[in-house]
């Protein structure tokens, strides 16, 4: 209907990669390259370490990182002489909106690990990746996948719907102990549903990086004011690349608070340090560094010892720790075989 | 127009006080007389204390705690031998969703501060109360309220809507800056915006008390992340009642973080934990209390020592500290002195 004078409401003009390159000052386009937009939600990885990677983790097939089992072991295993590593396989089905979907897509990776890694190296062990936001799927998945020995422990990530200890998780945790497994809970996770702080979404990824040490503390609390230890004492629980400096203060604070306000939670009988010394696990990377090394031997000393941590590396992230450069501090030749090696040996059932 | 068979399809029947008590199993019925709900924020007060007052704090003369001067003096300014104190008056007129209704309150709260407390009893100072989440009305009232020497802060709460850092505060702390006071942030606040976990909201006071630390958190890493102190370099900021356990391991963490991803924020010159050294002090109560008394000595030796450490009780509040029985730790005499008065004065330049 061709009329006089045309009048289209809605036309798109796209920019095309690099499009914007020119008209940026050079700040923000190295901002641009480097760590580009982060989403509505944040705490993205920075787009200049795609996948979050280690430039030299690309393996030379042409997969991505941490995808070729036989890189992995030229690159990682072989090279450091790792004796076990434990796989923390990170991907959205846990937390996807559908939960039908989500519990397929997390059988999927299961039955993927179990063929492509666990049956194919006797150094590998994995987590049990799961639909953690509806717990009966969660449960049934582990209860199915861990009959398989290569799977040493449930994997969760740390940003869930609600604080881990409300009860629409229990099946979650219940599974886990029924099955003999600990819970892991891993940096990440989050649907936009929740902002990383309690004031909001933060502007930079250093701080995204950052507050994801607040929202372990959060599930710290939450795990062990709501009683879940109580319910469930034979539960163990795994802080995977959330730090544990903060946890310290973080007893004497929940102690403190827990004299006065035992009333409230006449379900704990003992003070929540005492849950946290004896359910709680927490893995090295990415170990708070003070300038002093000593002060580190002060955390570990206000933790009850070094029989909870648990070196990891983060391979092939960007923020690997390297072995022979981690946690160079002063420790008695026995502390530093338990933290390398024995403590996740006697956890995850390795001999 | 009367039928046959009327159908009030809305009806309400009330609950009234206490109607629900013979139906409570104890432990609900204790924990509803003493905590009660907690709204649909959380974060609230136990209802077991009400206006979280001591209750040996509410005043003969009938008016609610911190409500009367004359017994303020008696209770607490007198027989502790208070110098100077420092008030900071919470109310809920700083976070109204009105902007001009905040300011309006604020302004009152304000003038009211002036007549009835700071002319009248020349050891109390006050914090200015303002609109804080409209920056520009709070730096007015800033501008306007600081002619009175009896304020020596600009009061925020922890939980905006925002993190502080982002852009739409900066004027507030341009103001403080411009007027010559530091900026107090203290415990609370929120408006049902942003849950306190970055996994929701949990379900107990004991928690919501707990997780208040990681919103102070928080706030720390924004304001220095987003280079709110290279702006302004002669900007200090008090956190109240937030705890300090956890900053030695926040600077650890920022550090670590900054020194790979320096890129992303080329505003900052130093290492995130210089700017906390300098620019920020923090309040004792609640103090994290370790078992081992020197491990808050170590907290204090990573903080770089004692002169950015006040002293406070949070009288009338519940969880009030005694100034004789807090802090009971060998320190230094200079130490003791310091942080029980000559860090405040020296901040807040009383004399």
């Amino acid at each position: 209907m061709p009329v006089d004078q045309l009048v289209d409401c809605d036309i798109h003009n796209e920019l095309t990669p690099g499009a914007l390159h020119p008209y940026l000052p050079p700040r923000w386009r190295a901002y641009h390259e480097t760590y580009g937009g982060r989403g509505d939600g944040g705490a993205g990885y920075p787009k200049g370490a795609p996948r979050a990677a280690r430039a030299d983790a690309w393996p030379p097939s042409g997969l991505p990182p941490g995808a070729d089992l036989e890189f992995l072991r030229e690159q990682h295993l072989d090279p450091y002489g790792v004796r076990y590593g434990v796989l923390n396989c990170l991907t959205t089905a846990c937390r996807e909106q559908n939960p039908g979907y989500a519990a397929a897509l997390c059988r999927a990776v299961n039955e993927w690990q179990v063929a492509e890694w666990l049956e194919k190296e006797p150094r590998l062990r994995a987590g049990i990746v799961v639909p953690y936001e509806d717990a009966a799927l969660a449960a049934a998945e582990i209860d199915r996948a861990a009959a398989h020995p290569g799977f040493v422990q449930v994997l969760l990530l740390v940003r869930t719907d609600e604080p881990l200890g409300r009860r629409r998780y229990r099946p979650i945790f219940e599974a886990a102990v029924r099955n003999g497994l600990p819970v892991g809970i891993h940096f990440g996770g989050g649907r936009g549903r929740n902002p990383l702080t309690a004031s909001g979404w933060p502007s930079f990824y250093v701080e995204d990086h950052t507050a994801m040490a607040q929202a372990f503390q959060a599930q710290v609390v939450s795990l062990v004011v709501e009683g879940v230890f109580e319910e469930l004492p034979e539960l163990r629980v795994v802080l995977i690349e959330g730090g544990f400096g903060w946890l310290p203060s973080l007893m004497w604070r929940m102690d403190k608070h827990w004299k006065r306000l035992a009333d409230e939670v006449p379900h704990l009988t003992r003070p929540p340090s005492a849950y946290v010394r004896e359910h709680f696990w927490v893995t090295t990377q990415p170990v708070e560094e003070p300038p002093d090394p000593r002060h580190l031997l002060a955390v570990f000393d206000n933790m009850g010892g070094t029989d909870r941590i648990m070196f990891s590396t983060d391979y092939p992230h960007w923020d690997f720790d390297d072995p022979r450069r981690a946690l160079r501090l002063k420790l008695p030749p026995e502390a530093r075989a338990q933290i390398f090696g024995g403590n996740a040996m006697a956890l995850y059932g390795l001999s």
